[in-house]
């Protein structure tokens, strides 16, 4: 057995890297939801001062990036490893934000689960001892989204009951082999799971097999449960997604409610910011890591979290074709140091 | 700094991982090559037995994955982490040829660098001691790349000179902590390279800088020349960007002549195949590796060789929206046991 793994899925740390620092950038939805005063940065115009809304969003990485190097007191050049991907065709918003700055760079695509994706890449590149101060980041932006896999805005086609509200946002976090800050103890890498949801607006739906599968991986592989965690966050299942865990959950003896929270229903005041369901992309769980809940963990509000990245895999081919939605979820179990 | 890391982009391994074992799947074109007798299993429908052409990207890389177990005397189920991506929007050759395999899955977006990006992302689990039987793989078909980057092949359009045709096949291979088998060395993580290049029927010219980049980085970091390797194979530059990658480089002192082969030249028959500059796409270096490259050091007729692995970070929408094509490249050291 290689030294680090547990069970089928999941490995831990003996020397646990930290998340020294954290950087969000957030858009006007954003800033005006219950988070708002979490964020590094808030911007009211949704091109970011570029031409296009794809190029919105390498412009909030950019911004999280150098944020970021700002709050360490370092140099982007100093980052010596960013893993990163994004919702965009062939990931062009990380790929364009980190254009000739000479930083390696690690493309990853887990659709809204990559938050906790570059975190678990990161955590494995840093504790296992190869590189000293790895990057994880990623967004998205409304705009971008519901052009790319729904309609252009300019359509102004009618949300259905079930969708979600894609966050304008950008996160970065900064993981090192050691430092203040919380921790990277243990990971589950999440296996593609699929109920045979077909409704792209139901993202919930589709995601909320695969976020359940991989926290049963992690209480199993870790000998873990519920009580062991002050919260246990899901990406961005949405209200709906998210009560489907817990009733799918409580039948399989899980019993989640009172521990469980949503980033997608954390992140937007759902009654007054008509966002349906709550928000979504793989900025929503992005900027709720890096903005309120590192802080929470930070200043010793929460003591152990497990932060469970969703992600749904579609694309507007796979659906046009009638293919079902598969879904996948990461977990990173986060404590304070 | 970092146990393992060495430089400012790369990582040596105490004790390398080994590769113990490879599969390759091609299309028809692929096995009228000069590769043909090395692939494991060559297919003349270009839909593989499916409906659509993503569907049978999806199929190659579940033959990929069930030659690769048969071959290493497992089952599926076996392998811990599948490192997996491909050039489809959102990556669905690889998360659908995973639905409901319960296989851990860690999604990569390095476009044709993806072979390199998964070997290496395997190699950091495997080599921290995190992961038993990491899976790094990959796929590309000619088909649905030509109409999701360039034209619908029934429009008819006319390639230009300087156009590469993407391989049809994929690759997959088997990182394990030891065992017989090539080893994996060391690795540079390559950064995003862009030197302005805008037309995305020439993606050998934007992908001849970041290989370039990569392999001056790999020299410096670990204090390699040419001459130390057998062979310096990069991804899928084609002849165009091997030409610029060998003039570049004599520029800059750094004297590839006579070491240099190109995945992108060695699949085809440039004279007699019509596929202009040569292969290209994640799976041209996928099978090349998976089926020549990995045998000849298994027989030992190659001891040590940098497998480059060359991408072009574009989208169709970035091009429509003018925007240059960047590059990346990974390099993966690899030597005969």
């Amino acid at each position: 057995m290689a030294k680090y793994k547990c069970g089928r899925q999941s490995f831990r740390f003996e020397n646990p890297p930290a998340i020294t620092t954290w950087a969000s950038i957030a858009g006007k939805k954003e800033s005006e939801g219950p988070l708002a005063s979490y964020f590094d940065n808030t911007e009211t115009d949704s091109y970011f001062g570029e031409k296009t809304w794809e190029q919105a969003e390498k412009r909030m990485q950019q911004l999280a990036l150098k944020t970021l190097a700002a709050k360490a007191n370092m140099q982007e050049t100093d980052f010596d490893l960013v893993c990163s991907g994004d919702l965009l065709n062939q990931c062009i918003g990380s790929s364009f934000s980190l254009r000739n700055m000479g930083l390696p760079h690690l493309g990853l695509y887990g659709a809204c689960s990559t938050m906790a994706e570059s975190l678990l890449i990161s955590s494995l590149a840093v504790g296992g001892g190869f590189f000293e101060n790895a990057v994880a980041m990623t967004s998205s932006h409304f705009a971008s989204s519901e052009r790319q896999y729904r309609f252009p805005l300019g359509y102004g086609g009618q949300r259905t009951p079930t969708a979600q509200w894609t966050v304008t946002g950008a996160g970065a976090a900064l993981v090192r082999p050691k430092g203040n800050g919380p921790k990277i103890t243990a990971c589950t890498v999440g296996a593609v799971t699929d109920l045979g949801i077909t409704d792209a607006n139901n993202m919930g739906a589709a995601m909320a097999p695969a976020a359940l599968a991989t926290i049963k991986a992690h209480f199993t592989d870790l000998n873990k449960k519920p009580d062991d965690f002050d919260l246990i966050v899901t990406g961005d299942l949405g209200q709906l997604g998210k009560d489907i865990l817990l009733t799918v959950g409580q039948r399989e003896g899980i019993q989640l409610g009172g521990k469980l929270a949503d980033c997608g229903t954390l992140i937007f005041d759902l009654l007054k910011q008509d966002v349906h369901c709550g928000g979504s992309g793989c900025g929503c769980s992005a900027v709720t890591l890096c903005g309120y809940l590192l802080d929470k963990l930070n200043k010793g509000k929460l003591n152990r979290i497990l932060f469970c990245g969703t992600g749904a895999l579609l694309s507007p081919t796979s659906t046009q074709q009638g293919l079902p939605i598969s879904g996948v979820c990461h977990a990173v179990s986060i404590e304070r140091s």
